[in-house]
């Protein structure tokens, strides 16, 4: 698939346009400054010997089929406001941010519009395609390909078959995707982290992570 | 330890109760009506081959170190404000609550203190000792007692104390306890069951649970 990242020169959209592109995903991330997500792309395609592309989110963005948003919730906002502009009805949109509010990134601390992913909705108005998930894998896990994600992936939102496409894209991560239900379903996943991050300071762990029992699906 | 069970004649109070009798400890449960209390007190120990004493609410309560509040939302305030007469201060006070809101119970839905737990608070005032946890777990699974619970049990709650008191009791039904933070972080565990409940129905689960990745503790 095509698949543009916004944001996908930080440390969570790197590891992800790293995975997608091993998977044979073609990959672009973007960057406020193109330049700057041209060099990144370089750094990223050596580091995982495969081919990323790069350059301002205007480029990512529009030759992609899947448009992943992992920006921190302080851009969260305008993020969105801006991608309105530039999508298109039959774009997926993966809304990967979690609304941490420092320094106390161990409690959780609901937005006002509750989730990041319900307030992405509200400024999008009637983009219908638009999913959440991604929220548990720690940034390090992803980056470091030679870390098996020993974890499981959960997605949501109300558009069924964008939600399935992201699912699938999940399992392509070496993860297992799981459906989690409708959009407003993003208030338990986003909220789920600040419990994660409180447990790696706890116990000691480097990244802990969700797994679902129960459930017979393998990738 | 000294338990009580107030609303332990439904079926996840009667699980907790037969598992903890079974592990050794003196287990009460309380009915809003005595005598049903008694009664099903009498049928539980006989199913567990345990002895399960059972009474009216207050009797539930008074000799016990642990209190465990595991009635539906909708009964969720009165019983707190009841209990807030009962109550002295040494008692620990855990609150298994998760506010579902039928008929749409795969879905997230806030109660408007954005947690049963801290709604718990609120009306108990000053009682520190108010813990939330064992949001996750089913109750036919907590039941069936030949059944070992192969998920974690989340416990989250502001003195540590009484937080690792639950930790250990959660440790003695046969899963793991963990530290899942401050009270405020019962948001995330309560709002995660709706998400569990929706991958019972898409994925023909019996009763699907949660175990954290990444971390070495084991039971």
């Amino acid at each position: 698939m095509q698949i543009g990242l916004v944001g996908g020169t930080g440390k969570e959209g790197s590891g992800l346009a790293m995975r997608w592109a091993q998977a044979g995903h073609s990959v672009r991330i973007g960057s406020r400054d193109a330049l700057r997500g041209q060099e990144r792309a370089r750094e990223l395609s050596e580091q995982a010997q495969v081919t990323i592309e790069g350059g301002d989110h205007q480029q990512a963005i529009l030759p992609s089929e899947v448009v992943i948003v992992c920006v921190p919730y302080s851009a969260h906002a305008a993020t969105f406001r801006a991608l309105r502009e530039l999508l298109v009805p039959e774009q997926i949109v993966v809304d990967v941010t979690v609304p941490l509010r420092p320094p106390r990134v161990g409690r959780v601390h609901l937005p006002p519009g509750q989730s990041a992913a319900l307030e992405a909705a509200e400024i999008l108005g009637d983009h219908p395609r638009l999913v959440a998930g991604v929220h548990h894998i720690s940034a390090p896990h992803l980056a470091a390909l030679e870390y098996p994600i020993n974890s499981d992936i959960l997605i949501c939102g109300d558009d069924k078959q964008a939600k399935q496409v992201m699912i699938s894209l999940a399992d392509d991560l070496g993860a297992r995707g799981l459906d989690a239900g409708v959009l407003a379903n993003s208030i338990a996943l986003e909220a789920f982290t600040p419990v994660l991050i409180h447990m790696n300071k706890v116990y000691g762990a480097r990244g802990t992570g969700v797994r679902i029992t129960g459930i017979d699906k393998d990738i």
